[in-house]
């Protein structure tokens, strides 16, 4: 079995691969990084993109955290032991431009004391406007992804993507979805640790391609004014997904982790008009009408 | 005993006279009305104020509802009947000027199948930039109201929205404060039903004085582009402060309130940007210097 070191520095590598890919895919900006240390155990680097050509504002944050878990934690984690050691990889990029989608890739593992471990993770799309051929892109490269583990995972962790990414109180989900998937043992995946472990690592390095896709599809397209104002609505819903829901910012902020790394998702600019309607056939009404759980992008 | 329909009826008053007020300090906009229906009972007007000369989103809501209440919040309020009623008058002002603060009012009342009552409400202010005047001038005008009926009663709810008002994971207060009360009754105000119904009317009545003379304070003071960013960057301390923590909007989204009511709140326009650092010595570190709890305004 892989050691939790060895996992920690896969990702790591991961971390460098992406931000390297992302420098590249944007072609102006560039990552600044910041090494931190948890007083618990542990400890990151967060590495953020700032007013980029692209990104207007992005995270790849890596850590690697080991210590005792808080009381609270290990109730919603239903463990008795409390030392535990995390690791993982977490990235939220904001483009400038409304016609690039948000994305949201992490790919993370926990263990308990040697007894318990699992790996979580997903990767899903936040498009201002709904754009149905990168939606399906993006949903046909997770599934062939998954597809080289095992058959089921596409379906299973992208009804999960459904149900986690969704936005309650508004009746509408983050955006497309993707995938997501907790708790990912031999048992529940019927995999062995190490094809979990690829699986992770596969995820991780579908990220910089799918995404370079993304937005060398959609850069060059002009844009409006009232499509700008759009993006930043949108922005507001993801930001109280994030506060409201997320569980990853919940936990974060629960545990007192270090609140820019986690807040780092959040938008550069986000505004909450009242009560926006859509005009009638206009591409805000489309993009609305399809943020809903259960379309099925593979056809 | 005052009944419930007469307390709703002085509350839905109060609104009225705050929106005349508010239309004549900020001299342009004028407010738009929604009536809605609750499908379990009663409803509200939500009044929306936007692109005034100052306010530029501001919502002044006036509500009477009744019916069940959820298992959920039967809990909280550790109460056993279910019929409940609950009125009150809520208000949330973004002004377009960084030297103009944000204000928050609210004043309730909540009674459970005729068994239990009690009031609730409070006025806090969240300027962008701390002027150490105004928040003088608005904790001694608390004062004023307060000391009219019980002399504790200040220092008791000035505390009480020091410790409500606290954005936990910054370690920051939300703005100077004001005053916070809840479940007021004879036993923990030792004033009668009466007088307590008067206290929330009195604070209702100085809403509009009190902001009048804020606006009036600062809206002809010049701001520079640098000082407009920290007013959204403050703004997006707000919207982390009400979706996370603020119990009226949890309690709104987890009950399927009417959710633009309820998010009327959050601001126009909010910017995250990451880590930033106040100057030494700049108007933005005086600030922050200044959002904890216990700073005594009177003096």
């Amino acid at each position: 079995m892989t050691t939790k070191e060895q996992i920690a520095e896969s990702y790591k590598q991961i971390q460098d691969e992406i931000c390297l890919g992302l420098e590249l895919a944007d072609g102006k900006g560039k990552f600044i990084e910041e090494i931190w240390k948890r007083e618990g155990g542990g400890g990151g680097r967060t590495r953020i993109f700032q007013n980029g050509s692209v990104i207007e504002k992005g995270g790849v944050n890596f850590s690697a955290v080991y210590g005792k878990l808080p009381e609270v934690i290990k109730k919603a984690f239903e463990v008795a032991e409390d030392d535990f050691f995390a690791t993982g990889v977490s990235i939220v990029i904001h483009p400038n431009h409304p016609w690039i989608p948000i994305i949201h890739m992490n790919i993370r593992y926990f263990e308990v004391s040697d007894t318990m471990r699992w790996f979580g993770g997903g990767i899903d799309l936040t498009p201002h406007y709904v754009v149905d051929e990168d939606a399906r892109f993006f949903h046909q490269y997770l599934k062939k992804v998954c597809d080289q583990f095992n058959s089921e995972f596409y379906q299973k962790f992208k009804s999960w993507a459904d149900d986690y990414f969704f936005i309650k109180h508004r009746e509408e989900t983050r955006g497309v979805g993707g995938i997501f998937y907790d708790r990912l043992t031999p048992e529940t995946a019927s995999i062995s640790w190490e094809q979990i472990f690829e699986f992770s690592k596969v995820i991780g390095r579908a990220f910089v391609p799918i995404y370079t896709e993304l937005i060398n599809r959609n850069r060059s397209k002009s844009f409006t004014a009232d499509e700008k104002q759009w993006q930043y609505q949108r922005r507001s819903r993801y930001a109280e997904f994030n506060l409201v829901y997320d569980a990853g910012t919940k936990f974060g902020l629960e545990t007192n982790g270090r609140i820019e790394s986690i807040l780092m998702s959040l938008p550069p600019q986000a505004n909450w008009i009242y009560d926006f309607k859509a005009k009638a056939n206009s591409e805000e009404e489309k993009t609305l009408s399809l943020l809903k759980k259960g379309i099925d992008w593979i056809y």
